[in-house]
């Protein structure tokens, strides 16, 4: 098999069998295949597209790249969620609490990543005292006994895409729906879950803008679970804006505690009760969305999604009390409201600069060596729809640096546009796919 | 200005400025632009194509990004020509005596490359002590005195086309018609002529195999040479089977001689006086290809073009004697016939067979190394449409091998299709354009 040929099959419109791609994947792991080869190559397959069994045999090419978690110490349907991408998307840390109350294990590998603000594991180290990097044994043990453990990524799951995507991101060959399907889903199919609920995001804060890109790229996720053999279901939902009220790390983690109060702000509250729905109907515990959202509901409503919270943070070292008393948090020195320059109604929202916002603040990293202030960032008080006038906050800045703070109020000032009709909010969950 | 920028631009169906092709074609051969992302722009050229503003521009950076041959000091007109490439092409050397004979110069730069026989001035080397590495000064005193000189390829002309081609040959981006006549016209241009004539072949023995995709390459390399200021003719010429009767090095020289002779095939012939009847008139010499054609026959049946191709060769080094002389060119120690396994007619030829019977034969390199064999080679003495019995030779192999020989005589055999039913040939010059 000769690379060259493999690259003009694609180029003319071929469908490549498991055995090519296999060795196309294979050979630009372990450098047998150049960089220059296979950019050309994923430029072919950007314009000629992969047909559902070629996705497929890319995923689990990618997958058999490295390791393959092995959750089987652990008892029950595992379940696991995976967003697309969005700003104050912290659904995580509501989820996992309200299924773990449930006794459906929850058992969540998750990077720091570089962003506006940091991943799952930067935001929950706002819990004095919790660690992330605890061993694989105590790991199993705690999904065992509290249901629910999150740690950082220490296996070596899917090098092959690490690899690949570094080099689609400088050859402009990210946006394709199979290389997008086979990035996230190699790495869910190696973390070990039996059951998969993806969150694709669709809007003009999203990586797809249009509802149909959003289907077709979750029609490929879906058909690649399936056909690999684990339950998967695609919810669509909207990321025309910040999800919530809150973008930062220890606010994020104040909001996800206010939802599982049953206090949370409306579309977020939406967004995670039906994520987290899907993950009850695929762990076998509910047949239909409504009796799993009732039974959502109950851990909230009792207390008991709260209480799971506080023992998940305790189990892996972390300061229960700050579940329960949020004033506990790292807190920012100033928190300064934000108000609108003129009347109107908010009606776009470019969520790049609210989450540059949060990044100028110190929230998120820019480079892997960036130390994250956890206290700093958003709060956005005003949503898409409602109605704004210069004398009322439409959002608060949480800062710890006075220059920081007005480079993050001119980025916020400029990331919604106001106009003087309204517009028509769109609703937060589009679409479900199974 | 940021490559990355500039692939997803082109990907996207843009159109590249000036600048933005000079950025691309200075970057990559100065090496700050890598080969992964160059291979990724290629491909995305080769899908969404380049406009005629766009092909010049990038004609021209390939050109400027190494010397321009100044021919300045050469007298009168200065004509050139290129073939995209078949097998059997003597056309060089029996239009360069031609021309030169009415006092039109032909200052030809050759490479040797790599094929199934050797280039022009491997095949010129054939005769006793002929130099092709001689001076610039000499070149052009040559010119000026004889009207002809062929030299080996010494100037650094277009090094960006030399890098990106041997890129675009390992990622399956050669067969894009912006490329291609980029790649060709870079090097045209800075080689220094003010007339261009182009041979674009087609048929199954051609780079390009419709009449459409030649008649698309023809159109594009003419519109580069104009726009450029050169007078550009395309002639479209018929490759669906080698051209005349010889394959190989010393063989195509006599060929060579036998038309100027008058005694050449048909076939050669027309395409040799079609090619240099444009080649006249675009020097000025004539105004219709009936007039150059009637002054080109004419040093023909004076004997003046084999007087001058004598003239050249001496001029050069070589021994004037094996113009008139055919037996002493190095001679193969085999001559074997080849006869058909059926009686019928011939209806299709596999030209890369032929030339690959040359090659095993030792007529062609297959590395850069290689040493050539001058003797040996191919006599084809059935063309596509004759009828052909296995009591008759349909061709000869001159070999200085044994093991060589039938390995050849296998190609050749596997090369030809015989069918009971006699098929039309196609005409030799299907089109002219300028």
């Amino acid at each position: 098999m000769n690379m060259y040929d493999l690259i003009l099959k694609k180029r003319n419109g071929g469908v490549l069998s498991k055995e090519e791609i296999h060795h196309i994947v294979m050979g630009y792991t372990e450098g047998t295949i150049p960089d220059y080869q296979m950019s050309a190559f994923l430029m072919a397959v950007y314009f000629q597209g992969m047909n559902p069994q070629e996705t497929v045999d890319l995923t689990l090419a990618m997958a058999d790249s490295g390791e393959w978690l092995d959750l089987s110490e652990i008892h029950g349907i595992k379940v696991d969620k995976h967003s697309t991408g969005g700003v104050g998307d912290k659904t995580s840390l509501i989820i996992g609490p309200m299924l773990a109350a449930l006794g459906i294990p929850v058992a969540k590998m998750s990077g720091r990543g570089l962003g506006h603000t940091g991943g799952t594991i930067d935001k929950l180290e706002s819990i004095e005292g919790f660690q992330t990097g605890i061993s694989r044994e105590q790991f199993i043990e705690n999904v065992n006994r509290v249901k629910l453990a999150i740690a950082g990524q220490t296996a070596n799951l899917a090098p092959a895409d690490k690899k690949i995507y570094a080099l689609r991101d400088v050859t402009a060959t990210v946006d394709n729906p199979s290389l997008i399907a086979a990035s996230i889903m190699s790495k869910k199919l190696a973390s070990g879950a039996d059951v998969i609920v993806l969150d694709v995001k669709v809007g003009s804060g999203a990586f797809m803008q249009t509802l149909e890109d959003a289907e077709e790229l979750a029609k490929t996720m879906v058909s690649i679970g399936t056909m690999a053999g684990k339950k998967t279901y695609a919810v669509i939902t909207d990321m025309n804006e910040p999800l919530g009220e809150m973008v930062g790390n220890a606010l994020e983690v104040q909001e996800a505690i206010q939802v599982l109060k049953g206090q949370g702000e409306e579309r977020l509250t939406k967004v995670a009760m039906t994520l987290a729905a899907y993950m009850v109907m695929g762990a076998g515990k509910a047949t239909t969305v409504e009796e799993a959202e009732g039974m959502l509901q109950e851990t909230i409503d009792s207390g008991r999604a709260l209480d799971k919270f506080a023992e998940f943070a305790e189990a892996q070292g972390g300061n229960p009390a700050f579940i329960y008393e949020p004033e506990r948090f790292p807190k920012a020195e100033y928190i300064e409201p934000v108000y609108p320059k003129v009347s109107g109604y908010l009606v776009a929202c470019k969520n790049s600069e609210v989450g540059m916002s949060s990044l100028v603040l110190g929230g998120g990293r820019e480079t892997k060596e960036s130390v994250i202030d956890l206290a700093v960032g958003i709060r956005l008080v005003k949503h898409l729809g409602d109605a704004v006038q210069p004398e009322e906050p439409f959002a608060y800045i949480y800062a710890n640096d006075k220059k920081k703070l007005e480079a993050a109020r001119e980025r916020l000032l400029n990331a919604y546009t106001i106009q003087t009709e309204p517009v028509e909010v769109e609703p937060v969950i589009k679409k479900v796919l199974f």
